[in-house]
C-alpha cells in the first residue's frame, strides 16, 4: 500500500502587530502525519498519538481528516486515505497544532494521489478545516504551515496570500507554559472597536516589519514588534506574560509577543545564542510562579511540510 | 549676499491604506522658495506669489518662516533670512502644499548656513511647521517633502522614518478639483473608533502594498490601494469621487484613493501613458457636474528638494 509520512510544522501567528495577516513556520516543534493511499473512497483516522486522547478519531470533527476529504471531494476522486497523526506539539497552545495536522495531511494526501493540484492550491481545503477546529476559518496558521516561511494575507476574499523573505539569522524562541486559553474565548474578549490612533499605531509597525523583512534590518524589525491592539487584552490570560516578555527582550531578543491566541510567547532572536538565553530566562519567570513550560528554540522554516519517509 | 532657489515637492499622503504612515514626493508640482541669508537674527517674508493673497506673511503664522526659525534656534543661529515663497501648486488641496514651502525653506536654509545638519534632521522643524499650519504635528507631508520617495512613519513618538523604495514605471496622476476642504474638518468627520475588522483588512493591504513595492509587483501595489477606514467617509466631501475613481481605475490606473484629506484624487499608473489616459477620464467627471480641475502628471520624485539656483 503507497504511504507517505510528512513533517508538519508549527506556526507563529499574528507576530505582534499583525493580527490575522502574519504567520511564520517553525522547524521545531512539528506534527508527524502518516497517510496510506486506499483504493476506496473514505477516511480513517487509525491512530492519534501525543495528544493525550484529546483529539476526535471522528473523521467530520478531525481537521486532517476535514481538510483531505475536501481536497478529494473537489478532484472528485473516489481514492481514500488512512491517517495516523503523531503529535509532537501541544494541543490548543497558540502554534498552529490543528493547523499543522491539516496541512501535513494535505500536503501528503495531495502527493499520494499524483499531486493534482499546487501546494499553494490546497489552502483553501485547510481553511475550512480551521473553521472546524475553532469556529473562523483563519489562514494566519494554515498559510504557513503550507507554504513555509513568513507569509502576509493580504485579504480573505478574495484569498490573497504572499510570502516574503525572512531574515538569514533569524531564530524564534517559543514557551508554552502549561496553562489552557480557548481560542474561541481569547478571540472573544477582544474588543470589535479599536481607536483610530491605535489602528496608526499598528499600521505603522505592519509597515515596519514588512520593510524589515525585506532589507535585512534587524532592528527595524524588532522595534516593529508592537502589538498595542490584541496583546493588552491576552496578556491578562497568560500570568506572568510580561515579566517573561521583558526577561526575553532584556536577554537581547528582538522582540516578543503572544503566538496566536496564546498562551504560548515567542521571541525573535537575530542568533541562536541569544535564543537559547532568552528562552532560559523566559523559562525562569514560569518558574518563579510555579507555572511548568516547554521551550522551543528553531529558526524559520523555509520549506513548509516536507517528506520524512516513503 | 548669498541665496538661494529651493524646489519643494507636492507630497501624496496616505496612499489609500496608509492614514498617517505613508506618503510619496511629485515631481510636479512643486512650490519655488528663494532664500537669502542676513547677517541679523528674524525671519522676513518678502514675497509670496501664486497664493491668491491667502498665506500669512507674518513670521510666526507661515510655515516656512516657523520651521527656519526653529533650525536657527536649535543650532543657536545669530542670522536670517529673507525668504520668497513662489507657491505652483493649489493651496488647500491635500497635496502638501504648506509642508512642501516648509520642507524647500529648512532645505535651502541648513545648505545656506554651511549644512550643520543631515537633511533627515531637519524633519522635527518641518513637523512643528505642520502644526501651525494645520493644528496636528503630522508627517506623511513634510517627510516625503524632505526626503523625497516613498516613507514610511513607523511611529511618531519616537519619531521613526524609513524611506522605501517605489517602482521603476511608477506614474502618478494627480486631479485638484476646484473645491475646497478645510484640513481639520476633513478630519473632524472620521471617527475616532473604526472595527476591528476594518482594521485587519487595512493592516494586509499596508503590508501588501509594502511588499509590491520591495518585489516590483505592479499589480499587488495595485490591489493593495484600498481604504476601508478613511476613504468613506472623505469621499462624501468631493462630489463624483467614486465616478472620478472609476474612470481611473477603466483607464489602467493601479489604484485611486484621495490625496491627503482632500480634495485631490491621485491615481498611482504603471506608465506615462497610462497616467495620461486616466488624467484625462478624471477630468471629463468632473467637467460633467461642471467642477473645474487640474491634472498633474509626475513621476515619484526621488530626491526631495533641490537647488535650482544658487
Amino acid at each position: 500500500m503507497k504511504h507517505i509520512k510528512i513533517f508538519a510544522p508549527a506556526t507563529v501567528a499574528n507576530v505582534a502587530c499583525g493580527f490575522d495577516i502574519f504567520g511564520f513556520a517553525l522547524n521545531n516543534p512539528g506534527d508527524e502525519i502518516l497517510l496510506r493511499l486506499k483504493e476506496k473512497r473514505g477516511i480513517v483516522i487509525s491512530k492519534i498519538t501525543g495528544d493525550k486522547g484529546m483529539l476526535p478519531e471522528e473523521p467530520e470533527k478531525n481537521t486532517a481528516a476535514v481538510s483531505v476529504m475536501a481536497l478529494l471531494d473537489y478532484i472528485k476522486s473516489d481514492k481514500g486515505f488512512e491517517i495516523e497523526i503523531h503529535k509532537k506539539m501541544p494541543l490548543s497552545s497558540g502554534l498552529g497544532s490543528s493547523a499543522a495536522s491539516a496541512a501535513g495531511a494535505l500536503f501528503g494526501a495531495n502527493i499520494l494521489l499524483g499531486k493534482p493540484l499546487e501546494v499553494k492550491e490546497l489552502l483553501p481545503f485547510a481553511i475550512e478545516s480551521e473553521r472546524v477546529a475553532c469556529g473562523t476559518g483563519h489562514a494566519d496558521n494554515v498559510a504557513p504551515a503550507l507554504l513555509g516561511g513568513f507569509v502576509i494575507i493580504r485579504s480573505y476574499n478574495p484569498l490573497d496570500i504572499i510570502k516574503i523573505p525572512t531574515l538569514p539569522e533569524l531564530y524564534c524562541t517559543v514557551i508554552h507554559p502549561s496553562i489552557e486559553i480557548n481560542t474561541e474565548y481569547a478571540r472573544s474578549i477582544l474588543k470589535s472597536e479599536i481607536s483610530l490612533k491605535d489602528a496608526v499605531k499598528q499600521l505603522g509597525n505592519v509597515a515596519g516589519l514588512v520593510t524589515g523583512l525585506f532589507t535585512g534590518d534587524y532592528n527595524l524589525t524588532g522595534r516593529s514588534l508592537e502589538d498595542v491592539i490584541i496583546e493588552p487584552f491576552r496578556a491578562k490570560l497568560i500570568p506572568g506574560f510580561y515579566d517573561v516578555k521583558k526577561a526575553a527582550l532584556m536577554s537581547g531578543a528582538l522582540g516578543c509577543s503572544i503566538s496566536g491566541s496564546g498562551p504560548s510567547i515567542f521571541a525573535l532572536c537575530s542568533s541562536g545564542e541569544t535564543a537559547e538565553k532568552a528562552g532560559k530566562a523566559m523559562k525562569e519567570v514560569f518558574n518563579k510562579i510555579d507555572i511548568q513550560s516547554h521551550v522551543y528554540i528553531s529558526e524559520i522554516n523555509e520549506e513548509g511540510p516536507k517528506i520524512i519517509e516513503s
